[in-house]
């Protein structure tokens, strides 16, 4: 029987192969015994369910389980952010770091998770808050990143680095990337940051395009507070969570960044390796042999 | 009077130039009412006091003062590891990340320190060991970086890395830089690794010159044990710390790097800041103005 | 008496420090016997003399200076391209790798090239046409770089790249920059381009923010004819000439760049290095000696 | 028939696996009824021919064969340079950028080269003389790169670069790689460098682990004369050409670097691409779709 009394359910890509999956996932819960929540925007593909929004969802259930991309976790992670529910990623074909159970392992690995054969990671997300003119503006929840920009391609800003209310530089380039642990095998990996492992408390700060040769990525503790401040020159600058959710600054904003006091507890069928999602994702090559 | 009753007194370099800082170290000492020790090859420029070995040097006294560059640091920090006494450095000029007070400072910063106006920063230290046919073949300490490398430059050699007993990757490539983050500021900053701020409580891995376009800087937690198992093509490996200490390997030897339980104390005058040191020594630019 | 019997200015920023400049630069033509005339856009800083569009002017003058920061020559270099005239950036205090005569020089250096002491160095040219079924709608002339991107700043867009009509790679990215050699100290450099000598008959393809680790610059030989087909999933992709000029595109387009049959000819003063401003710029460090 | 009416055969890997490659290779001459001259190190494998030195063998045969890695072609490109005869690579399972033909497609391929089916690439080979005290001292050919170096992984040297007489940067590194476009994918690749297109006219200057985070990879023309003169400090300065020939330095000497006056011809397959061996090689992924 199910570990899970009542899970809830996300597809996120409309795809026709992604019904297949959901289905599949059903059957798995249901021969499992666990009660099945669908959220709302996934209850077209899947209708005879109890369905509520994804916010909701995850005060209802004890698993959410995702179909689809990395990329899918992320709006999850947002939206369950400060819940204790775990969230298993099953992926659409194309290895995720996050959704990492594949189609053809489904019943395998989701069986494993289900039978209580899992393992739970919690993931730091960053919480990000706009200032202006001294007065917190709303906040952001990211996962993986939250990224000060200027709004345009190809398009430099000039802003200052702040962290625990110390100076660090001011630079010109496209913007700033602060990524987690999770987030910097993602975007952040791309413009050229280091690897951080799963479980390591840290943030990694990684420059845009800097106009200087001496900006390196810069790795500080996960109890930093980072502060961005939008210079006077900045024509449209914006911070973007995960790359989904876009805010306008204005010159003088300052964009706080932390680490959210909740985090993301990601359920893993025990094998699961995040070296391994390396060596597969990033192509690291294999093992060879171990002297022993 | 001196916050310090017995202080140690360490130069490096033999220059005449050294030899008038020693000199002036000695007068702000004997002014502040220090008792003064004076570590043996340095008691050849400064004859007229007690002189014990480096190794000795750090039970005698409450301070150490070092003379010299950022590779005095480093040796000094491998003698007195395991002891409380602090270090406190000052550079010959050339403007260093440990060693960060200047002689036109001296008698302000230095006075500061034996004032009692100075903080004290916890640097981590890596223990390597080498492992053959499973046994322990001693061990050195480094404060900046444990280098394994195939000896000669421009030649590869194989290895394989293990992170927790858990395989990582095998890799051709020069070598495998690991640094603490004071030493992310200087070899594995050259090979293209990140800055960590002086209190994460982490290690990076950094590949030299991979054979593979896919490996990255790994940043792994300051608990993570590190094992880099020479491959059977390694024609002539080699272990380094702090590039200053060489021990030559055999093809099947583990090298399993640690956190060092005893870190190494640095002592700071209180206005000493690590992104002051960063945007003087990385040539950051400056702060233009803060949005207020 | 000039060498130059009629010269044009043009002045590029509206600043009150400008018009100091321009009135420097306007006393030393005079003085050397050159007819003046002026850009109409700059006709408000310098209003007694005639004027024409900075289109028109290239054809009626023997010398162009330009009063401003390298962008201010990139936007001359596209609307005199294909020219004979050559052209003489004065910046406006930054140090510039195309504008590098400094207001404190004018006198001297400008004067030299009035008196002939000048050399004239060809500076290559990208163009870029977008084809859309087939047809060519359109050019776009750029000094520095063409950059095909997302549209928007942390999001990717696929494409392929072909060379010479053979398949290079399929990549997801924010975009790709096609620099010349002069663009390579530019916004190509802070995405991690080499640095190419002015005179060295090559572009290089700099991806920006690859979704792969295995991407690197490619340097190719200038007579190269480079394509960038636009991927379907590109949602607003756009192409960009030295950061200035953005044009639209649409999945299926072809961006086709290749190198402009006319070049920009930028004269300097005869003790201009093109390494002594990389020096100075890109601050390389000064030279301590040459062993002799 | 042959296109080639004698052949030279060159083995260079002592493995029981290269002498069925080699049987191999001589059942398809002796079929295209070219006449076989042996290298002599590798006539142990083939017994039964006239065999000759490798730096003879160049003379007396229309084509060489080479069995072997990329660094089997890159020792026959050392002997065989100043000779018109083109050289064709069969690899021994690990594909090559040199060395592309692969056991499974000897018959195929070879027989394609033998028939006439083949184009050779023109590669530029560097040529490094030591000059001290003002004498040059002897040359070294290198079909990939010439790399100064401090002699010891992990030591630094200083030293000055100079294209065509001009300064360009006095540095603290491990050393300097200057490649060809051949050597572009190999150790300076490696390094940080850029790839350049085969038939590029060109060089690039690479650092190695500069002590400066200003220091960047720099392309210049294949006509640059590059000197780098070693500094007073440098403890074991070597030079090294394709990782395989080293030569002590000593302070105050320059190594001068040029390109060859004569070229490596590299026959290939007409199906080669150098576009498709990155793909492969470097993992460059696949084409998905070519709008059309």
């Amino acid at each position: 029987m199910s570990t899970f009394s009542t899970v809830g359910v996300v597809g996120r890509r409309s795809s026709p192969h992604i019904a297949d999956t959901l289905d599949a996932v059903v059957s798995i819960l249901t021969a499992a015994g666990s009660e099945i929540i669908v959220e709302s925007a996934t209850a077209r593909l899947i209708p005879n369910y109890r369905s509520v929004d994804l916010i909701e969802l995850g005060a209802l259930v004890d698993l959410v389980v995702v179909v689809g991309g990395d990329g899918s976790i992320l709006g999850v992670a947002r939206a369950v952010a400060g819940q204790e529910v775990p969230v298993v990623g099953v992926n659409r074909g194309g290895l995720g770091f996050l959704a990492d159970i594949s189609p053809r392992q489904l019943q395998e690995k989701l069986g494993s998770v289900l039978a209580g054969d899992f393992h739970v990671e919690e993931r730091a997300l960053l919480r990000s808050t706009i200032v202006r003119n001294g007065e917190p503006m709303g906040q952001a929840i990211a996962l993986n990143d939250v990224v000060v920009h200027s709004g345009s391609v190809s398009r430099m800003m000039d802003f200052s680095l702040w962290i625990n209310d110390e100076f660090v530089y001011e630079q010109r380039s496209d913007g700033l990337i602060v990524a987690s642990p999770t987030g910097s095998t993602a975007y952040a990996l791309s413009a050229g940051g280091p690897i951080m492992s799963p479980g390591l408390d840290a943030c990694v700060i990684v420059p845009m395009f800097p106009h200087t040769l001496t900006s390196r990525p810069l790795v500080v503790p996960g109890s930093a507070e980072i502060s961005v401040f939008v210079g006077a020159e900045a024509e449209t600058p914006k911070v973007s969570c995960d790359s989904q959710v876009d805010k306008s600054l204005q010159p003088g904003d300052e964009v706080r960044i932390v680490k959210n006091p909740e985090s993301l507890r990601l359920a893993f069928p025990n094998d699961h390796s995040f070296f391994e999602s390396c060596r597969s994702k990033l192509d690291w090559g294999t093992r060879l042999s171990r002297p022993s």
